[in-house]
């Protein structure tokens, strides 16, 4: 193996042993072992484990999954359950990341950082997003217009716990339970559609478990 | 001190470490010296930190704060706001276990099993809430009715994240912070409303930021 694709394969080993069993129970040496690679070469692409989950964190900032403002030349209801879907499966893909959020922000200073810089950016383009669906009428401005920010705000808080807020006991992210999360979502969004989202993005119409 | 008062003196002693320090962070041996006893003493009440998380969820569990049938009995506004500010505050004493939810209910089974069965309960009287005030006239039915199922949901997710969403760097809950949350919860169901709500609940209307 080339040692180019060490740093790689050692992110990719990491974000799988996170995600089945948590940060907490994976050590350096357990992600050398697992790849039968010695601890002395691991540490010397990452020292510590909060520069390998930095290092996946640049990954899953750098992802096209997130929103952009590429996403603004699209404003439509069917593109926006698109965007919801590349979203979860960047949440499902780093699970154990958006799983332990709040402790691995409040942990480690530079993701800390880094997260909530990448949170700004991305939520503004997601409310250009929703100004945009508003410029052309698939949604109605709400009153106060302030509303806005609120909706997106909420609408990222679900986006980043859905998952783990159903607990769902699934082995993958599977079509039906993105629509359930998908329903929620749009539960926001619902009084301010111009028109009745069944028609526009969703494949059914079905009550939601809660 | 009597031995009575030990347990109790534990358990306060392990959510202020870990409120400060994270859970991961903390020790029982930790806890012990802090407190002045021997390891001995405090592993005669609790074998485990699993069984100390246990004991503090149990408390959580318990607390007068969480949503109850008898509040059923004030279907208002200002009764909602106080609901809210209320659970807050449990979310705020406790904010080491709601910052590491889906961790923690991940990786200790009896956390998990008896979390998810007091959400169920929870937001089933949450719903008998919602309902009555659909019947006394402050909120109309949402189209289709199974919106009300979703909109619990969502509030859920919000009262269970929102103080670690908005990151504030604040050393207590103040007012403030809570009239932010509010508005977060608020914006669910503004649209529902059949009085606006700055006559009813807020004690101003402002913008918040995102």
């Amino acid at each position: 193996m080339a040692t180019r694709d060490t740093p790689q394969r050692i992110l990719e080993r990491a974000v799988e042993l996170f995600n089945a069993h948590g940060v907490k129970a994976i050590s350096l040496n357990r992600i050398a072992e697992s790849l039968d690679i010695s601890p002395g070469n691991l540490h010397y692409h990452f020292r510590t484990k909060d520069d390998v989950i930095l290092a996946i964190f640049e990954r899953i900032r750098s992802d096209p999954s997130q929103v952009s403002e590429g996403d603004c030349l699209s404003p439509t209801l069917t593109h926006m359950r698109w965007m919801f879907e590349r979203y979860s499966s960047l949440v499902w893909r780093y699970r154990f990341f958006f799983r332990e959020l709040s402790a691995l922000t409040e942990e480690i200073p530079l993701v800390r950082h880094r997260y909530f810089e990448n949170r700004r950016e991305r939520m503004a383009a997601l409310q250009q997003f929703f100004e945009k669906l508003i410029d052309v009428g698939v949604m109605r401005r709400p009153e106060p217009p302030a509303t806005v920010a609120l909706l997106v705000a909420l609408s990222w808080m679900v986006s980043d716990h859905w998952i783990f807020y159903l607990d769902a006991d699934h082995a993958r992210l599977d079509s039906e339970l993105i629509d359930t999360g998908f329903d929620l979502v749009m539960t926001l969004f619902q009084p301010y559609l111009a028109v009745p989202p069944a028609s526009n993005a969703r494949t059914r119409s079905r009550p939601t478990s809660a």
